[in-house]
């Protein structure tokens, strides 16, 4: 049985935990500064579109487990030289080369397809519209290592709602939590979509819209931040506007709980300020950081389990 | 004396079975899953165009063996900032950092310039429409695997044979075996060349035009199939039905002989029907795998000669 | 204190002199062909716009001493998918998953900002029209190397001096070092700028215009010759005769004296005959291998001294 990681719906409250536990003994791992645990093995990285950070990021984890990479950004050139390489038969000729195979596309779907013909492990970094699994498991385990705990968290979500990717999937990760509170604080132009309330109300998820940052600032332990996108917006000035309404600033972290974080997928466009990124407050970077440790315990489960 | 590979035509009969048991080694080296045979030895990968699955394909064969790897399929860029630095003097450089270089290039000729200035091993991987020595010998040495011989056997070259590449090298490394047959299937709108089957006239290879692929594949030990261009073709309309006539299917598959197989240098644009990956005649997926285990034998040879 | 190398002025005699004891050391490791003191640690390549050379030779060094490289030569797209992501967010979310950077960028000051905002050692490898020390320091060690001492030369700087960025970072070396003679070897049309010869002056070097590269040949211990563009000139027929003016050929190597040497930081263009390049005074090609040494040692201080 192969493991692939394809869906962030794939992990459950328990194996949450676990794969909580073993990141954090991967935390371990490279503050001792070496391993060797998967000395001999090779990651592909096959990107259909470049994406640095989300490449650098497994490749990195990759390394520090003693693992090799062998990696193109522009995998779409396997099939230009002809028109007609299927997605299928790229993933057979490359699983004959490595051990796991990370893939980014730009269609949904494409790595639960690649998993079908693979007989190595797929790990989706990103197929479209669709998921960005680890980018949800690093976003909910910076939860968990920041305030200890998520079970009874009050988190806003603020920003673009309706076109979030990183949004949607942490709050359907969230539902695997007893007691979480999502307040959603973003503007009406770009509302949560009823997918995803109409998912957390079957959980029992509570949740409710406020717009205003200050009182969410107040009651939240977990400020998750999203860029807005200007082409979202009908005019410049509305955009604007609606920036200058969400900006996270040192006013609204003096608003915060001592002991709540701010979190956001990055790369970030000036909506949180520059001064703020001192503060104990600010996790953005450690959460990024996590995306490290997060990738190794998947990289170490996928490559142990077979 | 540095061991380059520039040429199929530099591998005798007594070469090439000396090469196919060091292949067999390396297959075991990778199921046992680690050698540090090449360990501090680096590669460099010297794309003048992009092939990345032949760059794949190398690099994996490299990390097996424990080496290291740098690369680039942007490498005309050396030169790109001036007009005119000479190849000679990139391979000079490049050579001065690293133990073996793997060079594809689009002239021909351009490895064996390499090979002239390198004080480091040179490995053709394909100068334009010149030689691609490794993809050659991963193909005999798939039919070696398969069949468990060379000698004696039948051979059906399918599809594209004026202009396949492959299709002529494979030819040239035949003649080095006794008692081979080759059958020629191809449209008339792209024959074979007069210089291979005046070489296979010279060295007694029998060989015969045997148009109906149902015919071949009744007779044929192997069937090498080839993709058929439609740049080759008059119209849209003539290369559809010769894509239609040599098409491999499952009632194709049905007349071979039990231990017959089909071969295919990939990619593939339809000509061999996707029913067909899991027969155990559909060799090709195996093929493209054997191909790191050929270019690990020749790296071994290549930095353990020296 | 994290160890940076941001500039060439960072570099006094007597850091200049620990450095080239280090410099020799990695020349023995690489004899000897392998290290492991670096294993465990990672590099990035974090180039903003390519430098095959450059970053090969980076890659090279981190390899030898059996570090990790995870590399991009397309940083910008970082930030490309938005409008706006700082290149600090950039190198401290890089920072997060490597143990030392490796920037080339566009912009002067860049990697002094990197430096500002990084946890770990960054490396300029090259910002634009500012700096490129890890070139200017292996040009030094060159003539160190191949002449056994630095003190008491007379060194001819050919070709383009006005926009010549190597030409300037060794004349700051340069002073350094007692007794060192400059003789300027250009065009009037692209001479020495102002910047330098008082630098020179209020360090007490020694210099002179000598612009007939005969007698240059005759007195100095070093050529130093550079790639004259054609854009800097007003037709193509005064750049041809300019060209034809500062062309080391077979001639102008047999007025050198036996101790003497070429360098070139390379690509060259025509301006040093290839007959030249067997000649044992052409130490072009030794000066682009002591590059990886030069780095090696950089690497090992960068990674040790935190």
């Amino acid at each position: 049985m192969i493991y692939h990681v394809i869906s962030a719906m794939q992990f459950d409250r328990s194996k949450l935990d676990d794969l909580f536990e073993e990141v954090r003994d991967m935390e371990g791992i490279v503050r001792k500064g070496r391993s060797t645990l998967l000395s001999g093995e090779i990651m592909a990285c096959l990107f259909f579109e470049p994406s640095t950070r989300t490449r650098f990021s497994f490749e990195s984890a990759m390394h520090r487990l003693g693992g090799r990479v062998i990696s193109t950004d522009n995998a779409s050139q396997f099939s230009s030289a002809i028109k007609g390489e299927t997605l299928e038969d790229t993933i057979r000729v490359v699983a004959s080369y490595v051990d796991v195979i990370v893939i980014r596309h730009n269609e949904i779907g494409s790595a639960s397809r690649a998993a079908a013909v693979a007989n190595v492990p797929i790990l989706n970094a990103g197929d479209g519209a669709g998921e960005h699994p680890t980018q949800a498991l690093l976003d909910i385990y910076t939860i968990y290592r920041e305030l200890g705990n998520v079970e009874g968290i009050t988190i806003a979500m603020i920003g673009d709602l309706a076109y979030g990717r990183t949004v949607h999937s942490l709050s359907y990760l969230l539902a695997n939590y007893r007691d979480v509170r999502i307040l959603f604080t973003g503007p009406p132009e770009t509302p949560i979509p009823a997918s995803i309330t109409d998912y957390l109300t079957e959980k029992g998820v509570r949740f409710e819209y406020e717009p205003d940052l200050a009182s969410a600032a107040k009651r939240a332990d977990i400020l998750y931040q999203t860029r807005v996108q200007k082409e979202r917006f009908p005019s410049p000035e509305q955009y604007e506007k609606v920036r200058g309404l969400y900006l996270i600033d040192q006013e609204i972290v003096d608003l915060m709980q001592p002991h709540a974080r701010i979190l956001h997928p990055l790369p970030r466009a000036g909506e949180i300020a520059i001064a703020v990124d001192e503060d104990p407050k600010a996790a953005y970077f450690r959460q990024a950081e996590n995306g490290v440790y997060v990738r190794m315990a998947l990289l170490e489960r996928c490559l142990r389990t077979n």
